[in-house]
């Protein structure tokens, strides 16, 4: 057995199971509701396990859920079907939209515009891209996290090919001008392809490709409590990129080899609960925001909000930094009290630097160090927002204290 | 709704329920086992549903199924933990291992030797990077399938900076002597690297990677009957390629993004199943294979058997051609008969092009338009072949008989 597997195993016996547990980390990976699993679970071994592109009965049951998805999907957010092409994960949308972009207009230019603050699935993409001849330029954001429009306006030129904005970061829900982004772009080069990671605005705000008139969307089952394995990347009709994937195509004009019906079973069911009563649902969702926002604002000192307010925020979107103590150190305290949460940014949790999108909205290293994202969903309860601030302000007091006693 | 949605729905409205059904494409795709959806299950949302890189309790629990899985899968085919890869299929191992190598090794090189009987997610990536300035070979085959071992000693030169060949052949079951093929590129070139689809071997033959030798080797899970999403790269200790996919990562070096823990925790347990007692197992799988093909030869006039027989090929392996008849045409009746196969290969069927492994080996374009692939599993019964047979004779017969009065 490796050591990191003893490690681990050491761990979760020492952890155990706590009475109470609230899961806040969907911003990494999440629980997925029953309802979406058991729309899921026929696709395994009870119909449509075939290939979509088969001609036999368990390969057309897979077609017709694909495409019952794809059409879904696409008129959520105002596309046609044929503009919808599902790929693994949000992360391959983005590489796809990314690189498939770059190269689908090498001969044009090599100028890239995103954001300081975007998922590291564009801004390294982008970053990659830049190691091989194009030239990446990233667009600063104010202390909110808004990107600069004047700065965008000056930098597009003929020799830009892409624009990268997300239309909700990820860490600290700054709700982007899209619709401002597109015409100023549009306005001074209309060649440029314009791309919007929306993977934490999709289900969050309403959604519509026409009405901000972007080229291509990226958005992530996981990231609205569908299943891992499904993501979709929206390429507006006559825009071309290039395939980063290559092999045997079957419904996906993306997605070489077999289709994951399941996942994309599991993304649909997952969109379709998500968009069902939604003004309902996120108007909950908000009200729990606040109500944890302000717990914690009331009840713990020396905290910061980091992010914009109100309706300049993500519904479903709380991050606070915790002053004098490492967000690390508070993640691991709250988890043995089954409170679950991650601390700044997951891509960069592993390698402990900063989160590049705190630092980018004006945070210090320490402030950055002791944040912690929080996000809801409409099945958290006024019970687990309570039980989260009590145990919080007993965590963070508990951790100051201990690291007084070092000092 | 979509007029293709209309159209499939019409077609199951059709179609019906079989009294009795027997599915054998899982070339293409294919239904899990009840035990292996079953070990899945927890990991949507009962445990294991965070984020491996990320210190809470959800999070460590992901994070000992990921690295049990990779302890499993590694010591199934004599590898270490560190050497195995997930990837979200068998298709992107096979990406990241092709343009990986090749964009690792561009500066020694630029030749690639690839069989020409390879699964389409290596032909059609080789001939992509093809397109990209590298210099692709295709390596001829015999008959049988196997390669030409004279001609690749002497194509291997110092240009040749990658060889891929498969395992065991996707569609004519072909068993290629990997381990000659290494022997003859280390000692043409030891700077090459050489790399093996295995993902139609993988728990058919015996796999060890010391023994073989390779640098690189693909796994897929939806090939041993476990769910899809996901997949493997073994790349041996100190062989360095480069990624095709970038962003966030967290255990898997070449998977950026949230691993998919629930695809790899089923990964894990349709390996075992099918490890466990293999002798037994696939003696009963070979025993079915001659079961049928003997079943057609002596019941059915005018067919072929494509590849070759007994010990040279997969035990799990049947694909004959049906002279005089359309394999699509007979994939449809026996698909209204309750018995599931597919014609020619299933990356060739949407385009209704010819197998190109076919053609390999020597068979006319209606030889290979006549073709039917079955795969066998442990859970196929002596009733279903018996059941298939008897279909078989009266379905062939019926189609030659309507395509007699046509001419």
């Amino acid at each position: 057995m490796s050591s990191d597997l003893e490690k681990i195993r050491g761990l979760l016996k020492v952890h155990g199971s706590p009475p109470r547990e609230v899961y806040y980390d969907f911003e990494n990976s999440g629980w997925v509701p029953p309802e979406v699993v058991e729309a899921m679970l026929p696709y395994f071994n009870v119909k449509g396990y075939g290939h979509p592109s088969i001609t036999n009965k368990p390969g057309w049951e897979a077609l017709e859920a694909v495409l019952e998805a794809q059409e879904f999907i696409a008129r959520s957010i105002g596309a046609t079907p044929d503009e919808i092409a599902f790929t693994h994960s949000g992360t391959e949308a983005n590489n796809l939209a990314i690189i498939g972009a770059a190269l689908a207009k090498r001969n044009l230019g090599k100028k890239i515009i995103i954001s300081s603050i975007e998922h590291f699935s564009v801004l390294v993409t982008a970053n990659e891209l830049g190691n091989r001849g194009f030239k990446v330029i990233q667009l600063p954001v104010n202390e909110h996290g808004i990107v600069d429009l004047e700065l965008l306006d000056v930098l597009v030129d003929k020799e830009t090919i892409l624009v990268s904005i997300q239309t909700v970061n990820h860490e600290i829900g700054t709700i982007e001008p899209i619709k401002e982004v597109v015409e100023i772009v549009r306005d001074r080069n209309p060649e440029t392809l314009i791309h919007t990671d929306a993977v934490d605005g999709y289900t969050r705000i309403p959604i519509d490709v026409r009405e901000i008139g972007v080229d291509l969307l990226s958005l992530s089952s996981h990231k609205i409590l569908g299943p891992k394995g499904a993501g979709a990347l929206f390429i507006r009709e006559g825009v071309r990129i290039e395939r980063i994937l290559h092999g045997a195509l079957s419904t996906q004009k993306y997605w070489p080899g077999v289709e994951n019906v399941p996942a994309i079973v599991g993304f649909h069911k997952a969109a379709e609960l998500a968009l069902e009563n939604w003004s309902d649902k996120i108007a909950y969702v908000r009200m729990l925001r606040d109500k944890l926002m302000d717990g914690i604002v009331n009840g713990v000192p020396d905290v910061l909000i980091n992010g914009p307010r109100k309706d300049g925020r993500a519904p479903d979107n709380v991050n606070i930094s915790f002053l004098y103590i490492e967000g690390e150190a508070l993640t691991v305290e709250l988890s043995l009290r089954g409170i679950y949460v991650s601390s700044g940014s997951a891509c960069t949790s592993r390698v402990l630097e900063p989160s590049h999108v705190l630092l980018a909205i004006g945070r210090r290293h320490e402030e950055a160090h002791g944040s912690i994202l929080f996000k809801l969903t409409r099945y958290h309860s006024i019970e687990d927002i309570e039980y989260t601030i009590d145990q919080l302000m007993d965590a963070v007091s508990r951790l100051r204290a201990l690291s007084a006693v070092k000092e």
